[in-house]
């Protein structure tokens, strides 16, 4: 039986510590807040405003609610991104995306401010993430795997790493921040040959190939540990599912993360993390 | 007997090809214009700059040279920087580093504009070699290793590729660089185990471990294509080394470039390409 990375215990760790920094910056008079940008009523982001007002609430961070209709204009988003970055209130953004197809995403993304990007969207935060230079921060759900691995204690300097994907929003990121912290790092993708072999001789292996329980038995050997970062819907189980197959891989390995419960579980934890070390770094 | 990929043959199809490029331009009333920021008299800086002057002469590219003493100050260096920017006759600026240690290098980096920055120094150009998309260049070294692979016909897309050195000059650009052309990248540095082995599995291997004939025999095997970026003067020998013991490895190896006469003899003509390209993008 492989270790149950479950996601919980996580969040829950990093929101005692977030509790206790928010104290802090309340004694110093700043009360650490985050702009959430929501266009339209998608029902994915939502779930995950939900998910984030409630850590919020949780950690003591104040939250402003920008709600554009499904129909906004470009120079409406763009006043709203203006209004985020001038506030001096707001220490962290949040813009659910993807935006409306009608809507120039990467206009909008340019145009917040790095040190209030909380989730490693414009270009100086990704510049920051491949550089481990200057200022801005790394996708939540990338960070979220390196919590996971420092919770679990899982060492990574030295070893070998297998990212599975290469997104701007999880694989790139998730290959930076492993390489920061000295693992010899392999990013395997749609082109890759041999990808099963390859993906064996990793001893962390982080999975974000964006399909339902595509990485089976064959990707896996005894020792190695396995983040799932992949959530999808499954018609045939009528459940959520990851990227691995969660029943051939787990009699394997080490240790993996399930789905639900796993990864996705310290997403909000981490963007909370983001905003209070934005305050932080603001009262400085 | 393995290839020898020499860089000259690489640099002379670069150049005939913006001579054609230059000419177009100055059809449209356009001089491309590169300027060249140097403090101090640097041998090393003074080389480069010269073969770059070179180079720029053989492709019709004009030189503005900007030259600061070397006990410059911190404010004639933005002043240098910022008449770089401003001036719509310069479309490219290269800025010889390192600078002297009682300058701010960073500070001076963020400074430049990212469209004028051939180089790849800025953090603009980071997020386009990071992210694969926006403003800027990648840095000329990495680009070389790829204008060599281009030119010599090695096909890159869904092959292994070892990169050994994780430098923002030229370990992580090259690796992006590859990655954007769907190789497989592992990057390895001096914190990974077993790197011979792991290098070994690579079918392209460019090396930029910044130690003399540090990489022998067992890093090699048949079928490899090896690109050498390391240049040191070895006191033993008494001339210029690669990072690889290129007498070990050439009998092994499908193909290996030489030091000196590789990839180095490469970098100016990438320098100019990226002028030209600079310029294009300004006449657009």
């Amino acid at each position: 039986m492989a270790e149950n990375l479950k996601g919980a215990p996580v969040a829950a760790a990093i929101t005692e510590d977030l509790v206790l920094r928010t104290e802090k910056l309340k004694e110093k008079g700043i009360v650490p807040c985050l702009a959430i940008l929501r266009v339209g009523e998608r029902e994915s982001d939502l779930s995950y405003e939900r998910g984030a007002l409630k850590r919020c609430e949780k950690t003591g961070i104040a939250v402003k609610q920008f709600i554009l209709p499904e129909d906004t204009t470009q120079e409406d988003l763009m006043a709203a991104i203006s209004e985020m970055n001038r506030d001096r209130a707001i220490h962290g953004c949040l813009m659910l995306r993807p935006l409306p197809k009608t809507l120039d995403e990467k206009a909008a993304c340019a145009a917040l401010e790095p040190k209030k990007d909380v989730d490693g969207i414009t270009a100086g935060s990704m510049a920051m993430i491949y550089s481990g230079n200057g200022a801005g921060f790394a996708p939540c759900t990338a960070q979220s795997c390196m919590e996971m691995l420092h919770y679990y204690g899982v060492d990574v300097s030295g070893r070998r790493a297998a990212v599975i994907g290469r997104s701007l929003v999880i694989g790139r990121p998730a290959a930076m921040l492993l390489m920061q912290e000295n693992a010899t790092v392999t990013v395997c993708h749609t082109r890759t040959r041999n990808m099963p072999e390859i993906v064996r001789e990793a001893e962390i292996v982080i999975v974000a190939a964006g399909k339902a329980e595509a990485i089976g038995a064959e990707y896996f050997r005894e020792g190695q540990t396995v983040l799932d970062v992949g959530i999808n819907w499954s018609e045939e189980k009528q459940k959520l599912v990851g990227d691995v197959d969660f029943a051939a891989a787990e009699p394997v390995v080490r240790a993996i993360s399930p789905v639900p419960g796993g990864v996705g579980s310290v997403t909000t934890a981490v963007l909370c993390k983001h905003v209070i070390e934005a305050a932080e770094k603001a009262a400085d």
